[in-house]
């Protein structure tokens, strides 16, 4: 075990985190400065400093990064339309470079030598928490109480809350769920309990951001995403900021029964795992993105991005967005977002987001009078198709001799 | 212009490749072989058989394709889960090579040194029977009269059909829609009319295999697809064909909403077009594969797959259907399927497929025991989690340090 | 034909470009411009404004290019270890992108609305300089009278020469060997004739550049190379301009008999086609280049860019430079090269270059402390490697039990 | 640490393993079996069966595994061209997955529970041992003793050495080199000492497979491979199988100064760390592959194997030669090299390795008559060019109008 002066905790105010705080001072006999951010979780976070308080912590850091957590990581994120495994849209993972970026500079602000966080060791949150931190601050010390301590079952957990004064009181009213759950501006995660079963279908009152698709409104909802540099800056003509843009996409996604999956995805530490997920927003985002990008995007630079894409996703998934080759692929992505601007329209119905219509004033690469079925004034000579064609074949007639 | 002693005609039985018919007899003084195939578009094929019998035609192919379309081509190429610029599941595209086979296996048959098909000179489809046809016979000749004539309109057409005593009568019957549309098996397509403005929501009427889903019904359907090597070989328990599994799975799309898609795609020949597709049954198998490889894939084949994906799309896009490079991603596709077995619970409801259940009796990599939240006896020691991510993170730390 | 009312004619001086001089004026009734660079191909250019004059040229151009072709066309493409199908270092390919450029520039000076190159219409040349051509001026006329005339035998070429005062007499000058060749500062090729039959092996006095290895020093020459951002600025201390530092590498390499290249490769256009190359310099930046980035590029930064070089260089050979997917490429690139600075160290020896030593004050990711084989006073930990094999095998484990 | 029974050792007969085995002996309390088996690292492997047996061991296993190596490992490889990180070929990690294989037969066969090793916890070896193991036998328990003893300096090794009785005499003999070593058919490996500093040359004398380019032979040396389905079978027209053509063209290329290199490369445990090799043979191989398939490969097929490349070479690197996803790609790979028939001349001469010539009777693609800068008989329209560079431009074109 290392000597460690003070650490930083990202603390969320409930029970576990209220036990690691009492369990890092006690093992390691350090000071604890606790961070709690709200990135659009859904929960308040200033009760977390009365319960630092009450736990004698002198540095508490309490922060709204909605904005920076949409503006940085999550519009980035869907410049790249990154899917993880062709479902799922990374809520969980695009949430962690931003707290351990925090994490880190907190460190340096406090002068504290280790951070600490509340993931345990079978999942991906902890790799995604260490990595950045690592990558930002390659001395830390990190300190993940959950791959260290005894305290393996919940009632040791509640036992040692007792013995060290911890409210088990307000540990009550959380936790309603059997499931063990994740949230942020752009997801709800449920993880475990019949979960576990991936034949099991999840029980409908589970879900909590979004109607069932059975209990959305009979008509459908028509939206228009204006889009500048790929990202959108407004909802029907209305500019917003990034985090409020996401806000009323969520809002409009869950009134219509949008963005509920349910899959088995691969872990990085290497096990299958369930999921269920909400992303209401980010389900009507890939959909608009990817709409607005059909029109102005050149081909190979839309297939170039397609085919790198997963690996991006893969990245992200498994940690690694403060790693250079992140960086690199962003750069790139980036530079390919230049002309995507534009407006898409689209229909949200029980469940179902459906693209009806884009345009781009400036930007749009569609041309009509190329296109058309009906003449088009030799826009296009048809001639020219058979040499194409004749080339393109050229090397699969002269295989074909040979073969025989 | 080639001399050209007998050529094969890819015939619907229409008046487009009823005038081409004719045009390649005047033209290039001709015999000609009609063949007209069933891959499920949904129109009778027997009376093609009448109208070149009419037309003095003396070899006159007409087969029923189905099981081989779904079999040899439909279900290899969802083993890959292609999907084409994120969106297109290459209903049109499928089919192409099938033809492309027969038609040349026919004037192999018949003796005849040329080939010929009614795709326009601006689409995808010329390609894709033109680099079939010259991957399958090197010395072929191939004729595209949209490409050579100058019937460049409507009228001239009607001009030429009148003059050479070809029934304009049955061509009324045809084409009561506007749109140019294509049909098989997998899917139904609608390019052209007020399509042609990408910013024009596609009428309701316009769609033909599926209600809306608003007219869906207000009850969700549940299914259950079982699948061996990668392919449906039964829905809720009953054994099927492959033809019969696609014909099952529209028919429960369609009667749900499901497959409707709009977009812009970019085509081989360089310009983008929008079109609109019906893809019921596909949407439905898209959903089911991916659910029961994600019981059954190794992650990194999984991940494999996803990457090259998207070339193996493109290739089937562009009509290499009948190239080494497609054959040779496709064994790798196939190998990967041979753990691919289990059962996909689907929920099908106004629009949209969900998966809510997938299981595997002998094929799970799904190890409950591992990925329990629970404890889990030692199955995973929690600790090596800490040396994991310690030596991923060791070239990022020796970068930071690098790079201050 | 199209009517043109003046074209920029690529223009080399010799008889071939003569003759086009003439035909395009004879068969377009158009005004001519010429347009000669030096990008290092070895031979005079003023003599070709002489003779543009003579053929009554009012607008000539003429150009030392060599500077800008190494900066801001061969350095980029090194940036990337660009290598056709494992071996083509890209020499021809490189240079015409930068002549497409400066042809459509003339063109807008001059007011132009065509350009003509004397590539043929077999090869990758004519490729290259129209996809750049239409790339920077969509509506420009490409001439490319080796598609358009009747002019295929010698006897006839020289025939036109005659009869249209073309002097012969300067022609017979050049063309000393019986090889189609082509050059600029990064190589010079050789097809056709005894190379047509892939197993001749080339004479030895087909090759101008370089020595033979048996020919060379029997001594080995040591050089040291000083990397910025990717590139060489120095040699042996001594700073140069990237020009020099190629000339300068060309005449290290040639002496030693370095560079020599004996391929079969894939034409664009569908064919195979035997080329031999000389490629002193660049044979040798492409040894130096992998070591300065081994030592100062991040593993998956390199890996990633491994993994994208068949795609950049394919790009580069069948002439999409100036298309936005390799812009894209080359912004994550260059990005990545930021770090890339250092020395290299080789030997060069009768025909092999190898690198000896390599160091980086400043962003040498090489840690002597971790990489030791002696006591590393726990710098690394080996204990964590246990964790880090425990993880990367447990998806292998869980598959070799189902797999039983 | 576990309860072992019985483990099976890979047991080289020098001190370092024979250390292990007491150690392991004496702190699991377990019987031991020895392993040792001739890749052709150029030693003896009798002696080891009497010191084994001097050490009281019962089990003992040794094997000549050089034809295997080079059939099932090494040629597979070698289709595949693989490179890791442009430079390596793999020498060291491709004899690991044979050797995990056998441990783990044995361990089957003679029902020990447990394999063991003597590579350390910093290099790659370890896991290539492992991941393979764990693959092969997921059950087994892997006893890594330079992970786990405290024995760091060569004093305490030599202690425990005499203390346990363990002959430190024959110690002696082996390591005249201050150089950590490895070898085998493929090749020797040399690092540590003063290569621990990158821009140190390596001394003359460490090389031991190879004279020196400045010592071979004044006269190149001409040689002709045989290939079918891209494997060697035949040099110089005579028949051989494949260890011994490995070991014939380790010889020539030996003598010819062939095949040294002098890298920095990354270790999958994160480190970069330098090594210097030694492959004459391997080297010879590469170039003539690449030789015999630019022949017989399609361009696509070429190109998509170049793209996957550096993934299978990493793949290999890392340990996972038993995972799904190498078999998956060894499976598309080898599928490609069905027509990889004929010949390959080869010019070896002081360090480097040139191709001459290649043929193939039967499964060439090289089409002479279509190739030809001479009249082609109609056998190739130039004209086809025309359509064909339009249809490419398009897009870039209609981008062109659009950016203006």
């Amino acid at each position: 075990m290392s000597k460690v002066n003070k650490v930083v905790l990202a603390y969320s105010g409930g029970l576990d985190t209220s036990i690691i705080l009492k369990w890092l001072e006690d093992t390691y006999d350090c000071e604890v400065v606790t961070f709690t951010a709200d990135i659009g979780q859904g929960e308040e976070v200033e009760p977390a400093r009365v319960k630092a308080e009450a736990m004698g912590i002198k540095e508490i850091y309490i922060e709204d990064l909605r904005e920076e957590f949409v503006r940085d990581y999550v519009f980035p994120m869907f410049r790249a339309n990154a899917i993880y495994e062709g479902e799922y849209l990374l809520g969980t993972s695009i949430a962690r470079p931003l707290i351990a970026k925090r994490l880190i500079e907190i460190a340096n602000e406090t002068g504290a030598d280790a951070i600490s966080h509340g993931a345990t060791g079978k999942g991906n949150d902890q790799v995604r928490f260490e990595l950045g931190a690592y990558a930002l601050k390659p001395g830390v010390e990190v300190i993940a109480p959950w791959r260290e301590w005894d305290l393996s079952s919940r009632e040791s957990l509640m036992a040692y809350a007792k013995n060290h004064g911890i409210e088990v009181d307000f540990a009550k009213s959380e936790k309603k769920s059997p499931y063990s759950m994740d949230a942020n501006l752009l997801h709800i995660s449920y993880e475990g309990d019949i979960l576990e079963d991936p034949w099991a279908e999840a029980e409908d009152d589970m879900w909590r951001w979004s109607v069932s698709p059975e209990n959305a409104p009979d008509k459908p909802t028509y939206i228009e995403l204006t889009y500048e540099k790929g990202d959108i800056v407004a909802i029907d003509g209305k500019a917003m900021s990034p985090a409020t843009v996401l806000e009323a996409l969520n809002k409009l996604g869950g009134d219509n029964g949008i963005g509920r999956l349910d899959i088995v995805e691969n872990r990085y530490v290497g096990m299958k795992s369930r999921g269920c997920y909400e992303t209401p927003g980010g389900t009507i985002m890939m959909k608009g993105h990817r709409a607005i990008e059909s029109l102005t995007l050149d081909r190979e630079v839309a297939h170039l991005k397609d085919s790198l894409m997963p690996k991006y996703a893969e990245l992200v998934y498994n940690g690694y967005w403060w790693s250079p080759e992140r960086e690199m692929m962003q750069k790139m992505i980036d530079e390919s977002q230049q002309y995507v601007n534009g407006d898409v329209r689209l229909k949200l119905y029980k469940g179902s987001v459906s693209v009806v219509g884009r345009r781009s004033e400036n930007d749009s690469l569609f041309d009509e009078k190329i296109a058309t079925f009906e003449d088009d004034d030799g826009a296009y000579d048809q001639k020219d198709a058979a040499g194409f064609i004749k080339l393109n074949a050229l090397r699969l007639r002269i295989a074909a001799k040979r073969n025989k």
